[in-house]
């Protein structure tokens, strides 16, 4: 299998070093064959081209069966009226790869748990897989902005979705669910978006259409924001639009003590998976080697499961991972100020 | 001055009944005279009048120096199919008076936060003053559904700033700073959205120009839902537009330990303004007598601070709710279990 390695600027490099030197002793262990073809993307592509996806990193992904991604963006790029920027390169290939569905698990390691700053009673056993649609809503919808005759400026974005986009991320989170607890939480504003209004009468149709097994129930993205701290364990799969998802995803991921451990997916109908940490290029600490990999390297994980059907891989390194953190290594972000390893010893610790 | 109550459903009815003897009692020990009017929202309204913000509500309004809300709706109009629904009630009373502004204080009581979800050293000492545009963004933006050829539908909102808009609501906050510590958090998604970036440019204007002894920031929606809990004491006046303010405003209310203690105004550039508590209707507890009315009373006070200028009156109310939970009074959604008042009880402690 091909696969496509984007790591993209800041510690994006020095986190996808290490996953990859995981995926290699998989292939070697397990007896199969990766390649590996690195591309640009994010600013380190702006540098290089001019362009935050050139169409040559386009092009490898679309040859690859997976792509694993670092992080992209800096200060350096950073300037508001650039005519680019990184984080361009991301939307652009969610788009052009039709990578329609956010993936991301949200599951609190016993071993963490301590550092999240709700209390643990509270986030201890939490486990939430999200599904937050990617290619659709206010990201892609028409966008405009104009001056008035006094002076003024007014400006607009718009929230789009059609049936069809709304049933194929609902049928992912229906799927995931019947391999869990059998319950779907949909979130949406449908006691004011119109969007939300058909978002909620597509959930409804096909859920009792095609998984009437499974347990469903819509709550406002308001209460959601509160009910994810005050009870996240009430929640199992939750799917949800583009923004919506953007916001809970992150609000999520301060429940389990730790970003540095959170991965994520991007998939499409068919062609190759998008994988990440959910954490970004962090420019203050780039370089230094002691960025946190095992996002990436579960991101790695992930990446063998969904887009090679390679569970039992996966799997190994999840269980790796598990263990090397019971033994009490850490990077220094999830140290909270003891003894620190460096990215590499922490990829060498997995290995 | 006169009052404009209105009540509207469930629990609504109890905690404004508490608000409005409190209000007399003022009235009486600082020599004011308050006339009271009545008037009906929500599904209350629904049910009488067919709609849930009748003409009459308005004039009465209109006619007043300031309203005071309970709750509205409930399960009995909680059908998504129904001709017109309590919250629209909530909408259009916003539109109506122009009501631009929600200002909404998050401050941990000293006597209630162990009862958040947040650890103490989190949460002990947050104070944030929160500034949400209210009157434009998706709630009032265009909106529609088509049927497309091939049978499926197509569902869109608009989300549509001007410059005015965004002008006088920073205005807002940035005098709010001025009183506080100096510092106002804009929240946007301005690398994604055009809106955010117009958002962000206005602020900028404004604040250089007219503000330039307040120090200002801008984090993004997606970053703000997760350091709202991770390093809530790091904000103090924090702005944005209408739909990430109801998602904020809402995640913040976790922080303190009760929803029952954060009452909220609703502020236009002249007209009566609109106070009330920021918790529901709570159906399933109306009617027993033990809701908590400290919201509505604090909301009567943020009344007699902003509409009718009496800062003395306000700051008395506000000392007799910490002086009465000081005190270890509590009602049950606050007693953590233990010992509760009922909801006139509790009108009487402050009292
Ligand atoms: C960088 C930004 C455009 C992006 C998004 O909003 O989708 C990021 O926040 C994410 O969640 O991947
Ligand atoms: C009821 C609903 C329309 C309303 C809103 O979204 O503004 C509510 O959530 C609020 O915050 O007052």
């Amino acid at each position: 299998a091909q696969i496509a390695l984007l790591p993209g600027d800041g510690i994006g490099v020095e986190v996808v070093a290490e996953a990859e030197k995981l995926l290699q002793a998989v292939a070697k262990k397990f007896g199969h064959e990766f390649s590996f073809v690195r591309g640009l993307i994010g600013g380190c592509a702006i540098d290089a081209t001019g362009e935050a996806l050139p169409d040559e990193t386009l092009s490898i992904c679309r040859a690859s069966q997976a792509i694993l991604l670092g992080a992209v963006g800096g200060p350096k790029w950073d300037n508001p009226s650039a005519k680019t920027r990184p984080e361009a390169g991301l939307l652009k290939i969610r788009k052009e790869l039709g990578l329609f569905a956010n993936v991301r698990p949200i599951k609190a390691s016993p071993y963490l748990v301590q550092a999240s700053p709700l209390k643990t009673e509270i986030v201890a056993g939490v486990d939430i897989l999200f599904f937050r649609e990617l290619t659709g809503g206010l990201y892609f919808g028409e966008s405009g902005r104009k001056t008035n005759p006094d002076g003024s400026e007014t400006a607009f974005n718009t929230m789009i979705y059609s049936t069809h986009e709304i049933e194929r991320i609902v049928r992912l989170a229906g799927q995931a669910a019947r391999g869990r607890r059998k319950k779907v939480t949909s979130v949406d504003k449908a006691n004011v978006l119109e969007v939300s209004r058909l978002w909620r009468q597509t959930f409804d149709r096909v859920m009792q259409a095609e998984f009437p097994d499974v347990q469903t129930e819509h709550v406002l993205i308001d209460a959601m924001a509160m009910h994810l701290i005050s009870k996240p364990k009430n929640f199992d799969v939750v799917v949800t639009e583009n923004l919506f998802g953007d916001i809970l995803t992150d609000e999520g991921s301060m429940l389990p003590g730790s970003m540095g451990l959170l991965p994520s997916a991007s998939l499409g109908a068919d062609g190759p998976g998008l994988y990440e940490p959910i954490h970004g290029s962090a420019p203050d600490i780039a370089g230094k080697g002691i960025a946190n990999p095992l996002a990436t390297i579960l991101a790695a994980a992930m990446l063998l499961r969904h887009s090679l059907h390679l569970e039992t891989e996966a799997v190994a390194i999840e269980k790796a991972v598990d263990h090397v953190l019971s033994r009490g290594h850490r990077t220094a972000d999830i140290a909270g100020g003891g003894p620190a390893v460096s990215t590499v010893r922490m990829g060498e610790l997995v290995l």
